[in-house]
């Protein structure tokens, strides 16, 4: 059973961030400004000084302040306005099976092409994954230990990645056995796996929204209906209108990605994940956590998993290494919980085990330390991209556009003018050799018909600069 | 769509090794006596010389005749009287949920502990795997390649590996484009696929009784019900039996393993595979076939699939390299007939992709004319393997024990006596550190108490012969 661990809460850095944040948004800290000493706020929010060094510290990071020597931080002078956030998501308060599978998969058919730039796939570009370690040491196990390919890694799977993924675990709070993870095929079986351990088919599962397609789609297929609440773009699912729906639906299990949602970047403040943990033991309903962008945080520190404040075992982790080391590696992971026995079942009759080599490579980069290290490097570039993609959008895209601030990811979602239709622009823009992910595919009711998902896992470059002109003309002509 | 293709029939030559084979069992022809000669029994029964020589050289393999030069076949002295064979098997008329999903996990997980004889599991041995071949493609793919593990490999999968499938299923009769296949992570993937693409929960799935006990916790996890339909340990499923089932219960579909069916051995004639097809056509009802052993033919050439005689799309054919090259890549793939774009979205929502650099690897294999000359390989040593532990099964094991006679695969399922328990035999043998598969894992609804299945996928040596002697004496003093 799962312990919370008393860490550093991330609560209060990102509350300091935040509110500097809006101040400069909002015109109260003006270019050129001085900030609030690091030691004056410390002592008036009575935080620590450390915890005040790490606001200041990301908000260098992200272009909005700078230091100067001597003297402390100040407002830097910006090139471009920051575009406008997209406001709270006000989906439809019924549940409804899920739609749009072949158009799901026709669009992630057609922007396999090489030729495209693919700003439509959630996919980091293979210069910022260590493949060629990774493969070298696969390469390497290969050879010192022929059996390895010669066995079933039948549930719950290498002993030796599930230690690896403990260890690292503490880091964010939870205090997981071995015991108590099932390896799988990427984070997508995880996810099935723990759907299918908690509800069956017609029963009704709340999403955020928008939320992942492949979410919408696993729900879909598996002939559960969505329900989908409303969410905002930095703090994450609404708990009063969970609350709401929780009692007036018959809701099975929720589903939700609390750190850096795909494709709204929302991360949940520390105090609503404890909120969200007791309403739902309270009710005793599961809550499956999708945790695959949790790596990816701009920040120094990654935020707390939900399930680090679950003492029920109602929560089920889910994650892998797809975003930070191989998505071709299909290496995932669950921590399901009290449904462990029923998921480790589950996982031997969806597909026996995963593969053995990938597996056991990714374990031995993890035991070696390269994990952090290689995080600490893609951090810091996503971050950068994301910064570039959205002053590339202000310039380019229709007066009006609204983009998201995501604190971690690779992805923007970017809402334009009401007018503008991204199926359209989907198929406008694959003409002009870009991909894009349409904004209907995040919502079982096909909603968000102005909206895209970008992806800022291609490093920067004239292409990427072309593509979002061309997609901002685009726009611009039906806008 | 699938075009059935002329090719040699299997038929005349199995029917030719199934009459000397029963006439030397039965002691019309005995020890030291001439069988017919090849000319004589090519002419009197309208067959070509090639084929009677093949049905010959099967009969020298099995060690049931031997060629005395310039002189003709002869039956060779026997050491042992081969056991009886059992007969059709007598389950239950109706349909039933499945049940002892944690019974067979734990059993899986018993017999994972590597200081067992490993008769439990359906494993080849690492010594007939080409793993250092495949690991070193492997290694030689993700250093040319850096990219290959980068992307995820969307369904329907691999083209290369399609391409190389296609031209192989050519040599089973199968016109198949690479278009009409799905790579799936492993055979137990593509069967839960293509059962979820037919059939939904509260269905009836009709099975083989005895039959593999992944695919009844399949039908059980998906909520599906599992019908039992007589099977003949040589010839496969009753004909009669199932259109006597079809008649009476409302079946969704069937689910075969036609080619040397796990646990039994048997692999249906072609004019039943006809029959089977045009039976099931005719009530347009979808049958997927399970061929994973089909490649491990003691014969030259390996039986025609099912799929073959298909030409509704309404075979949904299924395989693996796991069993002749590497369980732990986890390559299998399917061809879904008319579902192929239900199974591709499933697949998507499943798994999103299985591990890209094994699938490659497999490609490279098969595509270098490496598989078949391994198949010639192990195809010899599985036959001989199969041999020496009925042999030893005839010494050891109770009197009245019956064991199948399989022309393919790696199992062998024993009848013992009624009064032999065999999951107190399981309990027992495990603390003799010996494995074995005990009868009711395979039927839906725990029948064949009495009956085991040996995995003959380890080579011969003296701690094999031990473990059988350990295994009879066991079951001599129960029965």
């Amino acid at each position: 059973m799962i312990q919370a661990l008393a860490l550093p809460s991330e609560t209060l850095y990102m509350r300091i961030f935040h509110r500097i944040e809006k101040m400069i948004d909002q015109g109260a800290l003006r270019p050129g400004d001085r900030v609030p000493s690091v030691r004056r706020l410390s002592r008036q929010e009575a935080v620590s000084i450390s915890t005040v060094l790490q606001a200041y510290t990301q908000l260098e990071a992200q272009g909005f302040i700078e230091a100067r020597p001597q003297s402390g931080f100040y407002v830097k002078p910006r090139l471009w306005q920051p575009p406008a956030e997209p406001g709270m998501s006000k989906p439809s308060a019924k549940a409804t099976p899920v739609s749009a599978g072949e158009m799901t998969l026709n669009i992630l058919k057609a922007v396999r092409n090489p030729d495209l730039v693919a700003l439509g796939t959630a996919i980091p570009s293979p210069e910022l994954l260590p493949l060629q370690q990774l493969n070298r040491m696969m390469a390497s196990i290969g050879r010192r230990d022929q059996s390895a390919g010669a066995a079933y890694d039948v549930p719950p799977g290498a002993l030796q990645l599930r230690v690896q993924i403990a260890r690292r675990a503490l880091d964010y709070g939870c205090l997981l056995s071995p015991d108590e993870i099932v390896i799988t095929t990427g984070c997508q079986e995880a996810l099935n796996l723990c759907l299918r351990a908690v509800a069956g088919p017609g029963d009704t599962i709340a999403v955020e929204s928008p939320t992942y397609y492949g979410i919408l789609q696993i729900i879909g297929a598996l002939g559960m209906k969505a329900l989908e609440i409303p969410t905002h773009p930095r703090d994450g699912v609404s708990l009063d209108a969970l609350e709401y729906a929780l009692d007036r639906e018959r809701i099975a299990a929720c589903l939700f990605t609390p750190t850096f949602n795909n494709p709204l970047g929302s991360s949940m403040p520390d105090e609503s994940r404890k909120q969200l943990v007791a309403m739902l033991a309270h009710r005793g309903l599961p809550l499956i956590e999708d945790d695959i962008y949790g790596d990816i945080a701009f920040a120094p520190q990654r935020p707390r998993v939900t399930k680090s404040y679950d003492t029920q075992g109602l929560v089920l982790l889910c994650d892998s290494f797809s975003k930070t080391l191989a998505p071709g590696y299909r290496v995932g992971w669950c921590a399901p919980g009290r449904f462990q026995k029923k998921v480790e079942h589950l996982k031997f009759t969806n597909t026996v085990a995963g593969a053995t080599l990938p597996a056991l490579a990714v374990a031995e980069f993890l035991a070696t330390g390269g994990y952090e290290h290689h995080l600490r490097k893609v951090r810091r570039v996503y971050a950068e991209q994301v910064r570039l993609m959205t002053a590339a959008i202000a310039l380019y895209f229709p007066e009006g556009t609204k983009v998201t601030r995501p604190q971690g990811g690779h992805v923007l979602w970017v809402e334009m003018p009401p007018k503008v239709d991204s199926i359209e622009l989907f198929h406008q823009a694959l003409a002009a050799k870009v991909s894009i992910a349409p904004g209907p595919l995040f919502s079982a009711k096909q909603k968000y018909r102005n909206c895209v998902r970008l992806n800022c896992g291609t490093p920067w470059g004239a292409p990427l600069d072309q593509a979002l002109k061309t997609l901002g003309s685009l726009a611009r002509k039906q806008g």
